[in-house]
């Protein structure tokens, strides 16, 4: 259940080294690392390719056609976070423009990801300022209704507690606990170490199946080749 | 984020006596009493129509495919209880059928709501077993992969806590916090009590524009008439 | 484009005679007999079956999430009206229940048909109020924000003019320009009474090949029958 | 691929024996009995619910928007038959309504399968002639192009065969190739057999966990309960 | 309802200067200018990125899976002409290709808005006329039925007049209405106007919330902040 | 139906100089070379913009959420193959990453086509390895149940053999029996020769009605021009 009306003003972040991290690896390898959960729904599409970022979560609940709280969120941003929308019903509006995304860069946010649309594309991409959303629309909305800031928010499907890192990518945007930021950045990086040497493996055209030791359970669940 | 093969048994479940009190008032009068907020999103659909429950959550979490854990679940049900199912993917199958419907009302269930898919329909309807979900589908489900029981879950964008209490209908899932399950159904009660009055001046002719004094704020608003 | 903030309140409505004497004929023979054009998109689906209606519409241009001016449009109706809504975006909140309804019956309107959701399916069908809409969804709607009744608007696709024809059953919505009404009837009518002679025809096991004498046109298309 | 304008008359059909008895055990057991496999895509849904039939499938590829081809394949039609529709693209219309019913309840067809839409719901209904659909839209169709009847095509995702079993009722439609029809007859009536035991058994309380001794493989894939 | 086997060949076009002008706006701004209201619906998607155009429109209704019109159009273009294309029935196939972009921007046709699909789209960014449509479809049509050319049309869910403005960029596409073509520039260069100083302001870390002055009304609305 | 459980390692691939030949005409052309047939739901789409491919297909059938088969299929490739990736069930989750392609690619793999999810579009980028995918994900995979190599699949509505031709690009995908690749081609190059001149004239400025002389047909459908 959401609370509406509120605002949070201190939360309690993610070590910023770890969060800040764990863009390098990217949301497939930080998605695996936490033992395949954490992802958002792959509804979640970036609004230009080629960002890759991860940052610490401010969350803010935002009314369907509503965008007041974004100017209200604004103020709690501080350098290395990410800003994470969720809408309390089903919209596609275009809630967040090149102003908007003035004033975040501003305050030092890396990205929004938002459970609704965006707008001035082409302008967000030439300021750099990524933004993960379902939608893209010119629809403006209106300011009028409350909604929250720093509550745990449910975007995309996954829950989102302020101070989560938020992992993204053109792959889609991964979430990962405060409390787990470092342990998985560690698991990620173990994992990555070894895909070095896999794909070096397998660009020599050695089979996965022989790589992996695929060949007997194939066998044992009953595979059967047919010349 | 999810925690993966864990079984809470310990739960504290909401009232029972306000969870089961609040069926009677429907999805739309409880979402509206709790400020509009708790509805699960409206593909969440009854697969027969009239059904109108409400119960205490257990919660389970299952993976794509795989419905292993339902038979978890079904141990930590009490009677008064709506099973609530997410999935960590995106996923169709009919994870539940008459077999499970029968070990889930034998325990004392009252419903379930599941983010995926359910089957059986002509039994379960037969059985007076409701479920809401999202889809219908024949498709089977294997027994291989471990999920969680009474961990916090995104069920159709909504958070739900084992305890709280879900209100389903025609019209949809609402979810109350077990804290608020009291004030939830004194603020239905009180809404409704109100609404018999309201329909009978609706039904004699009155104008909701007279009944609720509308016309000045909406000549303030800047509506205008033409003849 | 939508006009914002106006109530027409002279409006042309088709014939009654006509309008209502095109519900018998159901929406599948009506689109025929106008030449396969005026349907609304078939995501409009009534929310209980069986219901078969027609009327002249009044119509009304809602904001998402806000359900005010149901209440202005209230005041328009006449009896023998389908009120027809529409939203400036996309929407499925619920914006109609059974108090609108008891204050639509009560002025005379026939049915609802929404591009958005309605609640309180239960009791509308006892009620016998039809609705066809694209939702449902307990979601109820705030009222903040002027639209406009009885300009112009697209529902489901389709374009409605104040006083324009609404057919609708189990099949979908047909719109009927006012100025057509008396003509399409007279032609959906000569074309049911052709159906009755064809259906015993085909019945009997006559061949729709035969009857319509398509072999020909077929061998001249180039089909050709292998055994 | 699919060959365009060629009828085939000889087709092979299944057993009608074992085609007809499947209908009994229904979409979800025969789809279990074939190993989970054959199941055609869930947005295929019964028009009206309640329905359960089985028969031999007639193929017919429609073009989009036309229907000139289900007359062609009403004189293919032999009793026990459900005619199996594919469009070449995708496709709302009504490409089928009372008037097609009576030609194909006629010439003994038991229902219609398309992936697309159907109109006269209520008029089918009465008939008792079901149809399993991916939209319901009074939008008629034209006849102009041609498409083939008998040749394999792809129904809602799943190959179907002229003379392959089609399975269909409120769970959805599955698919049986005719050399299997006896063999997955035999193997779902003894998927059901053990059913009523099990149904027993769980009404009386028992536990899937413990009937299906699944308390050791769950400890040994890792699941722990917290009190 | 849609008029069909017609061709209007006078229409009254807005004004051109103004029409051209919009373009650099760009459609969020103008979608603004005219008070939210205009906008087709957000599938409507540029098939690629960075076209920002606007002009005249031409408007044409198609029939499903049947692109003759489109011939029939061409006729019809003046330069700075946009053409607006609506379908009877909703289809995703390939309207549009390298051959008719060819023809089109011989006539001096800026842009295509299609309520269907489009190919040949590598061809066609090479070829730098751009286009707007709801899905990319190598599928092509035939040449079979009549619809009409400047008529009043409903594209993704917007009424367009022959000769209203369209503006469409990569945040989707805007209709302004002839007559209201020069106000909604003037407004929209007023906005814009605006918009500098106000960017200038929040990229210097000053805040919405206070350039706007939103403090008050958020905390009359009952905002509460939480330490 | 499906047969899981089976890898055919002798399957007949199409003439090698064809199949790689009509990557140079693309989809739009192949697709209209046959027929207008043969081409996968428009929901394919490729995950980086620009690349044209064909080739033969190797086939596989992966079970949701479980990508051990594409390690099997890897074996199966050949210099030229385009691997086509069918599900048994709807599945968005990311199949395939740069490992896989980096293996894939060593065996010769020209791209894959996939009804389901993939990921590191990045990467694949990169390395210039297209894919076409229903979805993009972060979402990883188990390896844990059987499905097929090289037995007919149904991908995005299409059935695919193994060795017949896949062409793929901007506008889709598209299935060329085996048998017909080589009549394909020379049907699709008579095409394109035709086209340059016909651009050329449309270049000019003549207008398709009378290049193709439509007009005397048109005004026999009954079309009227008013002035």
């Amino acid at each position: 259940m959401h609370e509406l009306g509120v605002v949070y003003r201190n939360i309690t972040r993610a070590d910023p080294t770890a969060a800040s991290a764990l863009a390098a690896l990217g949301s497939a390898t930080v998605h695996e690392a936490m033992g395949r959960v954490g992802l958002m729904k792959p509804y979640m599409r970036p609004i230009y390719s080629g960002a890759q970022v991860s940052g610490t979560a401010v969350t803010v609940l935002l009314q369907p056609g509503d965008n007041w709280m974004m100017h209200v969120v604004a103020e709690q941003i501080q350098p290395g976070d990410v800003v994470v929308a969720a809408v309390t019903a089903e919209c596609t509006d275009g809630y967040f423009g090149d102003l908007l995304a003035t004033s975040f860069q501003a305050r030092g946010a890396r990205a929004l990801v938002i459970d609704a649309g965006a707008r001035d594309v082409k302008t967000l991409k030439e300021m750099n300022f990524p933004v993960w959303s379902k939608a893209i629309s010119a629809k403006g909305t209106i300011k009028a209704t409350l909604g929250s800031v720093n509550i745990p928010v449910v975007c995309a499907g996954m829950i989102v507690h302020p101070g989560d890192v938020v992992v993204a990518d053109d792959d889609g945007v991964v979430v990962v606990p405060a409390a787990l930021a470092q342990k998985t950045l560690d698991a990620a990086r173990a994992r990555e170490a070894l895909e070095g040497e896999k794909r070096a493996k397998l660009a020599s055209g050695i089979l996965g199946l022989d790589m992996y030791k695929m060949r007997k359970p194939l066998e044992k669940a009953g595979l059967r080749y047919v010349d």
